[in-house]
């Protein structure tokens, strides 16, 4: 019934959420992957429980491992303090303390040993490199260098043709990002982007000032309630 | 007193052990990590951290993650059946079925965000080309594309000089490599390279098939307990 599979990363915020409603858009048999990796805001996999069940899509693995055990991030680290109520200007000045090292390259490389396994053609990621973070690995040459990784390093890219990166977001501003998940019908207030970790979205770490400022900008109420 | 810090990809196995031991002798301060992935043979871990005590290092870390959420492998299925009593020329025709998908760029990504995090120049990994089993994840052109990786993918690749993927192992034959760690001392009665997963190695699964003919080849006896 569907012609390819494809693995998609979701951690149950608004540009991975919009992302797994794009593939099903292109017509795949969709199988989403989410970390718990202790992560400061593990909150987030309820949302991707959630959107994965709205989506209706074949199957949804979390895989578990601890990045808080070398920490390095105000994510993985709780002595670290987010940043909080920075405007986009200060954002985008420095890769902030939020990033987390080599974070997408283990995401991949778990979605990578799934589709292998499952078959599949292709891996949606909602990488995003306007977003004012300035995360290293988000952007189009990180990506492109992955693809590569992909075709040398698994038997499937060896033999045959190799699983290929889909990235429907990366030259997306949020505003954009925004429209289109409302023109697929992402019900945005199962998603969730605060960093905080709290039981309400916080409204002022950079994660929610830039999805407020996004909606904000479009003239819509973001659905999420903020405390 | 260290100049150079590394992180090395320890298995337990002949080849990573004298991996550990070369990345001593070239004066770096060392850091391993293992894998628990619910492998068959997690008896290896056991190996990893005696041989991470003996060689005196300064950190060792476990990396917990379960791909028989997906299985893939005869390696993390088991229900897959391990190929047993090959010869060298059976071992070396096809990708055999202990290939587990993306297993060393999960691995080297986990290895890249614990060396990122320690601010580590080095990561160790003893891949071997010639190795019978055509491993697509082993060869140079792969590590040459997760190099590349290293270097985008993270703060430290784009803002200064990227981590280094060192593969001492690369070329050798596997007498050679048991005459380096000859040469360096590691002690091979703590190390374990049996795929079977039982109390004492098997003696004919591939691993042990080419561990057990490589010491033969060189007029060695192989220290360790075969049942």
């Amino acid at each position: 019934m569907f012609e390819v599979k494809a693995v998609i990363l979701l951690s149950g915020g608004l540009d991975s959420s919009t992302v797994l409603y794009q593939a099903k858009a292109d017509g795949c048999e969709c199988y989403a992957i989410s970390f718990d990796y202790q992560q400061r805001h593990r909150r987030e996999l309820e949302s991707a429980r959630a959107i994965a069940l709205s989506a209706h899509i074949k199957a949804h693995q979390v895989v578990n491992f601890d990045l808080t055990l070398w920490g390095g991030s105000a994510l993985t680290d709780n002595e670290m303090e987010l940043p909080i109520d920075r405007n986009l200007a200060e954002m985008s000045q420095n890769i902030p303390i939020t990033y987390v090292p080599a974070r997408n390259t283990i995401f991949l490389s778990f979605a990578l040993a799934y589709a292998e396994t499952l078959g599949a053609q292709r891996i949606y990621i909602g990488v995003n490199a306007l977003d004012y973070s300035g995360y290293p690995d988000c952007r189009l040459d990180y990506i492109q260098a992955m693809q590569e990784v992909f075709r040398l390093g698994t038997k499937q890219g060896r033999e045959g043709e190799a699983i290929k990166i889909v990235t429907p977001l990366i030259e997306l501003k949020k505003t954009e990002i925004i429209e289109l998940g409302n023109n697929l019908g992402v019900p945005w207030e199962q998603t969730w982007s605060c960093y905080a970790g709290g039981e309400t979205a916080c409204g002022v770490c950079d994660s929610c000032r830039l999805r407020l400022a996004a909606f904000e900008e479009l003239g819509l109420k973001d659905p999420v309630f903020y405390a």
